[in-house]
């Protein structure tokens, strides 16, 4: 029988003891669960961006995977921990918009965690990821019904995707989800919309600089040139060919697109 | 049958080659043993702060886990290997107060690690962690007894831990022991023994400011304001609601405080 | 029955969905294998250090371990995905000089990673970490057999192996390989064929410096003071007692270094 398998994924940094202890509380009550860093560095309170990262890495793990996502500013307050079901994964999060791309997407059971039997106590006002996701987690590694956690809810906060809006005839605008070590720009556009740009001409401005090239792989475009490619998060990036087109550009997460195809 | 557990606390950071040999090492000798990351970022030789983010991360794992902590400033020189035996788990560590709070306040047996047939050869003088301190705790999960590693000792460095001093009538002083990701100051104040500023007036100076909010959870206060909070790790500290309060006072791990009641 | 394990060094840093994305697939296809990760933060797309590290690190790993190594600039181009079998363990990788040393140094079993049925489709072309080497790792942990992932070639990317140059009568010279955390600097120049600088003058010019001390622990030189040392790679090592050496000398990764030994 395959061991449980659980991942992380927060904006808690590798350098205290939050992970440590998540996992520890993890381990105390399901000691046959497997333990698996997505990422614990999602820029801090961001869930947009974390919302983002964790829905590229989600959709690659088998059936059955349980996964915690703690970004959280408002710990301790009224906002609701959640337990999601859907595509045959389980995910247990703040009912803050990090899971809404499952929200919107997926068929969903959604469930809010009330039952304090399985928090760690005393559940403190600021580590709801050791108090309360992570014990609950576990638990469900565990075997426990889903039903045990609380009721069903039909009000979770599905936050608006960042879209892509028309903006014109032949316009579109959208903004900079994600930029990866490498300062590769990941938008908003997803790339099999905009496959045209592959034969037509176009130009997507971000910063003070318009892209008029598109490239198949990183070493089409000559050194320094930079160029729009379909990422492997099937969305159009911007690159710049042995260098980083964040650091030319000047641009960060949010920062807004406009793309124009002929 | 639960596998054996290790845990791996460093100051070797995520960047070279250290943690990766020292978790082939664990495999080689105990390939049965699951290794856990609690933190390899504790900044370069800071035992103390080590020390603190250690003991909050132990605690949450489960009997009969093995935790392996290496920063150590003194390697290659006199300064022992020992295994400590506490609570239920053990810790293989060098002797220089990493574990502190650990030989403080908890019944230990303690032994120095002197049995070179469980060292990987050539030791080195220079990274103990892969050549001592690995091999030790995977064969301590692999089943060896833990006497066989050396003779019981009575003068395990205990170093003072990081106290609280009464400097007046009213008057408490302390310092930071952690900085986290999120700009929290952790503080050597126990929550506990200073409860009663949640219904009294009260100062808590540090840096150039005087804090004299408390607040339940970050949301109470006013974005960007100042206050004082019960943290996770069961000390006061200070933070700022969606900012960084070590970034909005300057001041760093060790910076003292002084908290006045009323 | 150990599980198989597998291993992951890459240059994708900690922050994105990367490394999560390719545990997901690794876990999708192979359940019951172990993921350990080596490092995820060699600089980006410089394959020389990661060589350097990934070869000080395997070579501690039980046999039959499977190595996944991705730094990668080539994503997309017709660099070959090789899968290298020496020493007991598998390797993983693009043809790119990343396993230099393993192919230089040992006997390998080279084959080109073509059959397309063990790939993650659709292949992206930025991706192949996702989309060809943890898939192709994941199914050789599963019992593939080598042979059925592509044939035998001959040719696999040997790089000239960062080597020291004899450059006068007492006079050799060489380069800084790896800047540790603690900003030690890692030289090329291997420890045992200079073993007579413990006990001969000798001068090793890095920086503006000339370093004249050989220290056998870090304890050995004054604090501030600048030494050599046979450092746990095997290579000397520049380092300042309670500082960093890479700090005090302003030099980086690929500094030349020259000794003299009289």
């Amino acid at each position: 029988m395959a061991r449980a398998l659980l991942t992380l994924t927060t904006d808690f940094g590798a350098s205290g003891y939050f992970t440590g202890a998540m996992k520890g509380v993890i381990k105390s009550i399901a000691p046959g669960a497997e333990i698996v860093d997505i990422t614990h560095e999602i820029p801090p309170y961001r869930i947009e961006e974390a919302a983002f990262i964790f829905d590229r890495a989600w959709r690659c793990f088998p059936g059955k995977t349980i996964h915690v996502v703690v970004v959280d500013p408002g710990v301790g307050t009224s906002r609701r921990p959640i337990l999601v079901q859907a595509a045959g994964q389980s995910f247990v999060a703040p009912d803050n918009g990090v899971l809404g791309a499952i929200l919107s997407r997926e068929k969903c059971a959604v469930r809010e965690i009330t039952a304090a039997r399985y928090f760690r106590q005393p559940v403190s006002q600021t580590f709801h990821g050791r108090d309360v996701f992570a014990p609950a987690a576990a638990y469900l590694a565990k075997g426990t019904p889903a039903a045990r956690f609380g009721p069903k809810i039909g009000d979770a906060f599905r936050p608006a995707l960042a879209a892509v809006q028309r903006t014109g005839k032949r316009t579109w605008s959208g903004c900079v989800l994600q930029i990866d070590r490498f300062g590769n720009l990941i938008t908003s556009l997803p790339a099999a919309d905009f496959a045209r740009i592959k034969e037509n001409p176009f130009e997507l401005a971000v910063g003070l600089e318009r892209v008029t090239l598109f490239a198949a792989n990183y070493e089409q475009a000559a050194p320094g040139e930079l160029f729009a490619i379909e990422g492997s998060a099937g969305m159009l990036e911007v690159s710049v060919n042995r260098g980083s087109a964040a650091a030319l550009l000047k641009v960060g997460t949010g920062a807004p697109v406009e793309i124009t195809v002929w």
